[in-house]
């Protein structure tokens, strides 16, 4: 990233923190590494963004229901699913430092590193190498890879390296206390498979025909080697998953509708579709047929925000196999080509998957701005402010009245207790108005309101717009329907 | 419970799980003990519970605000708290069945024994004993304690038993891949402690003056040795808990305060009072100056909902002991008596905490209910309401077009397309309308909207009302407001 994105992203980081965004969690323990908190503002544009997606994908979609599942399931599941097998990236310790590498980051700093010094042909030369060795999991002809390219620990500056193994990404527990039945089990590295296992107890229950979907919220847990870039890749983040259940033989059409139709949810709020790009994947995982990334240009670069996956029959049919409980669906529409009923099949399955805390960076990366403003006398001014869509900012309005008396704050705490039954407010009656408009920028509350003398004689108020930092005189009665349009 | 009662509670367990409530965890595999998933209308009303709840506590209160803290915390924020040494029960195993109890349990169990013998004295001394040798920890009498009352294991039969152990209730696991770094952390036992370590981030960030609070909502994890009573007393459960940071002297007047606020909400949600009582604490924890529980009556009795404490400043006090970092606050409000600033002090907490698995249970006991009802021709009909408040409800609104034909689905469908934008609706066409109003009868749809063939002449539909079922001719623009007013 160049320096002029990595100030910009320091930045949002320092401001995430001392507007009450983001913290780093048990900061006052010097932290716990790659988790956070969110804090008051933070907490309140998250649960509007899990809101948002909440509605657009249930409320507004009859053909989808939700399920919320918990973290603990049952070990079996991450059997069927491949997790228990598959979730692992070979590893190396370097035995003098005893820091633990992932040996594809090791080879691939290689690559960057005969790039810079313009070799880019042994670079190309020792990927295809290394993919072709992880592809074969040919462990000890990686480790002599890593070898003959004398690549050493960064802290000790040493060669000497372990074995290679397979390290598991979830994080296990023993659930149950009882002699003999503690049980491992693991926090959920996806929240997908929650609703695969209540695949039929959802379509029974809520008497869903196909095609339709299973939407879902909640936290998963990868024990990640490298977790980094503020909270873009964390131990523990929130998921917010779609699975849409499908005819065999319909998964492209449906896959163009997802892959569509998620892009427009986040033009929706107003963000440019420029910043946005599919990244299809070359590579597909071993239970897709098509799958793609959702690319937001964060300030380090286009990067994955969510995931549109065609699963195929995958996790239904490895379900199946360990309960022995048949997951099918009967459909009794009718083939055209037969005449008769589709009748009983393992649905495919559309998946959408968006990452909360990476959607929220997303708002925050594209949100702030530094501007740069001209005062009334000709100097130059500047303030920081944060663009935040109305519909998902923290606060909606602050209510100012100019002074603290003369009966100004009697006729804004009306307004307050009016308009705080509809949506957040924030009320403040000390320092300087323009402070006060400059703090309320800063943490993206869309309007301000300042009730001052001429509101006692005319009921008029000022309302000013955060973006535009216009002042309009509007009449009191007004404010919570100009708010109400906006959101 | 009596049998009446234990029917009921097994006719909603039934319920829950037939209308997509709640399911047992990874069914298909068999379930997962004291582990549940919510289903498509669980979800919403748990959903809508949490929304009901944290609308209350910050949007309408205008000193509290929230925070959304990780579950994963530095290991030493549970050593400060207490947990790490305090946090677990004497257990005991019988060596022949390998079956693992809770002292205290076993010693009741045998005290209900004797009561139903009529050797009352005898009960109430074993009882005394028991709670005597349980505080000052004696292990060793304890054990000859069950000895002496010749306590069998229920499986195997023998009182083959192991010494008696502590056994702590948290769930662990190992954060971090890099050899030597792997941290044992815990999966948090309440959501309080995100709040108090993250007390001076909030209060300067959010530059808050004491008396104010801090809310969160989340998801809390105990290795409960007994985890029954359906969603009553689970492993993974959800809190909603709010720390009110207030000057130390001001506890009782806060937390009477509390008290009454908290008990208020419920009643809000218009249950009856006389469902409710008050319990206070005799025996109060180390960190409280005053305790008591808001205990509703479940099918299973009068159980506590929730908790209101007079926590002291006893976590703050202990996070700076072990953070070495001054969790203090600066109160420059005059002090009467001395004419100076209150100065630096560790604020007192009043604790409200709310378990919403357990409210949820509340309003499904509440709601369900088999109503025997008398047909026009006097036959005898019955029906299962749940009578869940409006604004908590799954869905607000059933549209239902009396035929599939005729263009009364078109009529419905622009009726649909409207109030989704506003609160969730349901649409159905097929089956008798008397089957339709049943089946939202059943997961509590407080309003169905009937569109008929008289629609297509005066723009009239029928709206039927849950509770009463009474059916009203309104005009359909009047269905949105209706239903608006009663959220």
């Amino acid at each position: 990233m160049s320096t002029q994105q990595e100030n910009k992203f320091q930045a949002i980081i320092s401001h995430a923190k001392e507007y009450g965004f983001v913290f780093p969690s048990s900061e006052i323990y010097d932290g716990l590494s790659a988790v956070y908190d969110y804090g008051p503002n933070g907490c309140e544009l998250k649960k509007n963004l899990r809101d948002y997606w909440w509605k657009s994908m249930t409320q507004l979609h009859e053909n989808i229901v939700g399920v919320d599942a918990a973290i603990f399931m049952h070990p079996t599941t991450w059997k069927a699913s491949g997790h228990v097998d598959n979730f692992s990236d070979p590893m190396i310790d370097n035995k003098d430092s005893q820091k633990r590498y992932r040996v594809d980051h090791l080879l691939e700093a290689r690559a960057d590193a005969l790039r810079e010094k313009g070799a880019e042909k042994e670079a190309d030369a020792l990927i295809a190498e290394m993919d072709r060795l992880l592809a074969a999991e040919d462990f000890v002809a990686l480790k002599q890879l890593i070898a003959d390219q004398q690549i050493v620990c960064a802290i000790s500056g040493t060669g000497n390296w372990t074995d290679i193994r397979q390290f598991n990404l979830m994080f296990s527990t023993q659930l149950g206390s009882v002699a003999g039945e503690a049980d491992t089990i693991y926090l959920r590295p996806e929240t997908a498979q929650g609703i695969f296992v209540n695949f039929l107890n959802v379509q029974k229950t809520a008497r869903m025909k196909i095609p339709f979907g299973i939407a879902q919220t909640g936290k998963a847990f990868r024990n990640e080697i490298v977790a980094r870039q503020f909270i873009f890749r964390m131990r523990e983040f929130e998921q917010m998953e779609m699975q849409f259940f499908i005819r065999p033989g319909t998964q492209k059409e449906w896959y163009n509708y997802w892959k569509e139709t998620r892009l427009q949810w986040h033009l929706s709020l107003g963000i440019p579709a420029e910043k946005y790009r599919y990244h299809d994947h070359v590579k597909l995982a071993h239970y897709a047929d098509a799958a793609l990334d959702i690319e937001y240009e964060f300030p380090f670069g286009f990067k994955e925000v969510e995931g549109i996956h065609s699963r195929t029959d995958f996790d239904l049919k490895n379900h199946q196999e360990y309960s022995k409980k048949k997951q099918q669906y009967f459909d009794n529409d009718i083939d055209e080509a037969t005449g008769k009923p589709y009748g009983n099949y393992i649905p495919y399955v559309i998946e959408t998957s968006i990452g909360l805390d990476r959607m929220f960076l997303l708002i925050l990366s594209q949100s702030y701005e530094e501007e740069t403003l001209t005062k009334e006398d000709g100097t130059a001014d500047s303030r920081v402010v944060m663009r935040i869509p109305a519909k998902i900012a923290p606060n909606k309005l602050a209510i100012l009245p100019l002074v603290k008396k003369d009966g100004l704050p009697e006729i804004a705490r009306e307004l307050m207790n009016e308009c705080k039954q509809h949506f957040k407010c924030f009320y403040e009656e000390k320092d300087a108005i323009g402070k006060r408009y400059r703090r309320q920028d800063a943490i993206g509350t869309p309007f301000c309101v300042t009730i001052d003398h001429q509101t006692k004689e005319d009921n008029t108020v000022t309302i000013r717009h955060r973006d535009s930092m216009l002042q309009e005189r509007i009449p009191i009665s007004k404010v919570k329907e100009i708010v109400q349009a906006a959101l």
